[in-house]
């Protein structure tokens, strides 16, 4: 892992980064354009094009939904079921409520807080299955009151959804379940087919083809993110423990090749032993190739002279994952303007978040925590302002909306003011 | 004005909408090309191309400023002043707030909210000048705590901006303003050239130049919305004065002639009388060419058997503007799914919230009420979440994390969590 200063990572961090790929928009918009065209017959083409298998129906079986359960092993059920009480209790937090203001003269303004209609989750396959995102998705949604939450994976080899997608499913109360993954997915959510319902936001992680599907169908629904590779940022003092912060910074390189591991810290003597940890923890690793390429290419050792300058630097990246191995981090929290989530102290890993604390792991990615937030309640839920003046409240205001409607040339907003004025 | 049946207007629903368009694309991706390779150069040239000025500097100066202080009426000053002040009031109940919660053996959970750091308003020119554009957007920023606020818009022809604008500005606390518009104002703003500082969100509205970039560099910055034309939507029963109706639906078509304007009632009376207001209210606008073609295109009555009927319609239209102009409006409000803003009784016309009664009148158009909300300070701040957990709270879940994480096969997450178990 290679150790730099600050000046050389802030050289390094200038690069201009064009995501714009010509042949991968060109092919999801073909496929885009064809499942329009085509509903059904293009999900069944492109699911046994791209996962190889033949399917007669799109939809997950109840028969299937019982297969599943009894699939898995009890610890995993007490396991999600535990991660499920507490995403809960901490997403039950952010529900927003409808509120309104009174003024004079009978004005009553407001916002009516509505759930959406309609949420498509989507869950990434294949060969690897993620029973942590179909919680994550499918709870805020739930709690905000989402009537309709459906999700959609690509099947397995055989043609099956994983059980441990599946006992999620279920614990999420989740009964609608599709087996298509890709950017055919998210066409069929965002426009309908015969088996699939059409939502109104699409939500949830994938490979480039869905991300770029996600941007294609945006503004026709509404999505969470364009999710982009994972990182980490871990700023440490001698007080962090080098085991600790090597566990974690691969724990984030073995989700991606691409995925960031980044460690900031004041300490040369920390930087040394958490070097050689770094080192003797990727040999024994499962998923060593991914590691190694992903340390390789992206993981960086900061060396700072000041915790200002490593804020600086924290705040330059807006890191997904944020932790805090210093002492007193809660009193270092302030300085943060950019992160996703923030774990505090040497026992709040980044593994903590990712399944059981209850926080959302859904985060912004590749410094959009300087303009996003996590995953929330709040995206599935959406606000109607209201607005009720009396005849006497409208008088009041009424030479001014003429004023200014005469200032932007709008003589028919104007007109609108005046005829309500000379009505008795 | 067409008079249509639920069923009809239901079957002139349904059409296939595809907003792409390559040529526009294909513009825009050369502009924003342009702009982030030759910075300022790109700028003054599609400045001189477009808005036919030369500029010498593309900042609005402290003289200029002063100037539009000295051109603009005590009236408008003053309309405007009264307009900030209810926009700053209803707002500031947006404001949130960062929380957290408890829970056994030390663990803190919450969120902690900042403002973004950086915004860029669009404020559409050249013939029109929008004051009230300027407010909407700038003063639900300021409340969120965003530092760094600046204005794009495209020069007049004599290289100025226009004086209500620029008021506005000073009121709303904005002291940056570029002229520059179009594309190569938003491409300018995403990535920053010599004068132009860079935002991490661009919001405001614009032609379809500027709403394709916006599209384009979304993911890069935030975006407010892809704004499309403008709707209202008018529910009326026997109670409603058609001439206040007719003024109302008028004052929307004046916008553009791809602008909507319907009317939802149960009564054929009513209908009818509308329908006599509409064109004699036409006759008399200073805005009639654009008025007729929009009215003409897509302007329509919708005679309805019940508002069981007319709601259905309006929940699926999810219009951007919605009048309930019938008895008792607040009490059928409940059955309001979909909508931008709702506007209740025959005092409450839609002019009333463009410019003054205080929520903001960048809503969600198209159908976009579906799945988003008004502009709010919401839109301005960003939350991180925050995980701490003690020691004994880590040793207390170990076991299910490794649990999820092995289900998922990420074998560097489990052990994150179990390096931690041994330690003592």
């Amino acid at each position: 892992m290679r150790l730099l200063t600050a000046q050389q990572f802030n050289a390094e961090s200038q690069q201009y980064i064009d995501h714009n790929d010509e042949n991968i928009d060109r092919a999801v918009l073909e496929i885009i354009r064809d499942v329009r065209e085509n509903g059904d017959a293009a999900l069944l083409k492109y699911t046994k094009q791209f996962d190889k298998v033949e399917l007669e129906s799109l939809l997950v079986s109840k028969e299937e939904f019982l297969e599943a359960k009894a699939q898995v092993s009890l610890e995993f059920v007490v396991a999600i079921q535990k991660a499920k009480k507490n995403i809960q209790e901490f997403h039950e937090v952010q529900k927003e409520h409808s509120w309104f203001v009174n003024g004079e003269n009978g004005i009553l303004l407001g916002q009516k807080v509505t759930a959406l209609n309609s949420v498509g989750i989507y869950v990434p396959g294949g060969k690897a299955s993620y029973p942590s995102t179909v919680l994550m998705n499918a709870i805020p949604a739930k709690i905000a009151g989402v009537k309709n939450i459906a999700i959609t994976t690509p099947p397995q080899s055989n043609g099956k959804v994983s059980p441990y997608v599946l006992v999620a499913a279920m614990e999420a109360g989740v009964d609608v379940v599709y087996k298509v993954g890709g950017a055919q997915a998210i066409a069929a959510l965002a426009y309908g087919t015969g088996s699939v319902r059409k939502v109104v936001k699409i939500v949830g992680p994938g490979n480039a083809y869905v991300a770029r599907a996600k941007k294609w169908v945006f503004g026709d629904v509404a999505i969470d993110m364009i999710a982009g590779p994972s990182e980490i940022c871990v700023v440490a003092d001698d007080t962090a423990i080098p085991r600790f912060v090597a566990a974690d910074l691969l724990s984030q390189a073995e989700h991606d090749e691409r995925a960031t591991a980044i460690c900031i810290t004041t300490s040369s003597a920390f930087a040394e032993q958490l070097q050689e940890e770094v080192e003797k923890q990727m040999q024994t690793s499962e998923r060593k190739e991914i590691i190694e390429q992903s340390i390789t290419d992206n993981g960086k050792i900061v060396l700072v002279g000041s915790m200002d300058e490593a804020f600086e630097i924290v705040n330059n990246l807006a890191p997904e994952h944020l932790q805090l191995m210093i002492e007193n981090p809660l009193e270092q929290m302030h300085r943060i303007e950019n992160a996703g989530a923030i774990f505090l102290g040497n026992y709040s890993p980044e593994a903590l978040g990712d399944y059981i604390a209850g926080p959302n792991h859904t985060l912004p990615t590749s410094g959009t925590a300087a303009f996003s937030s996590p995953l929330g309640v709040y995206d599935f839920q959406k606000k109607s302002s209201i607005i009720q003046y009396s005849k006497e409240a409208l008088q009041d205001v009424t030479e001014d909306i003429i004023t200014l409607a005469n200032a932007e040339g709008l003589q028919a907003h104007a007109n609108s003011i005046q005829i309500r004025k000379v009505d008795d």
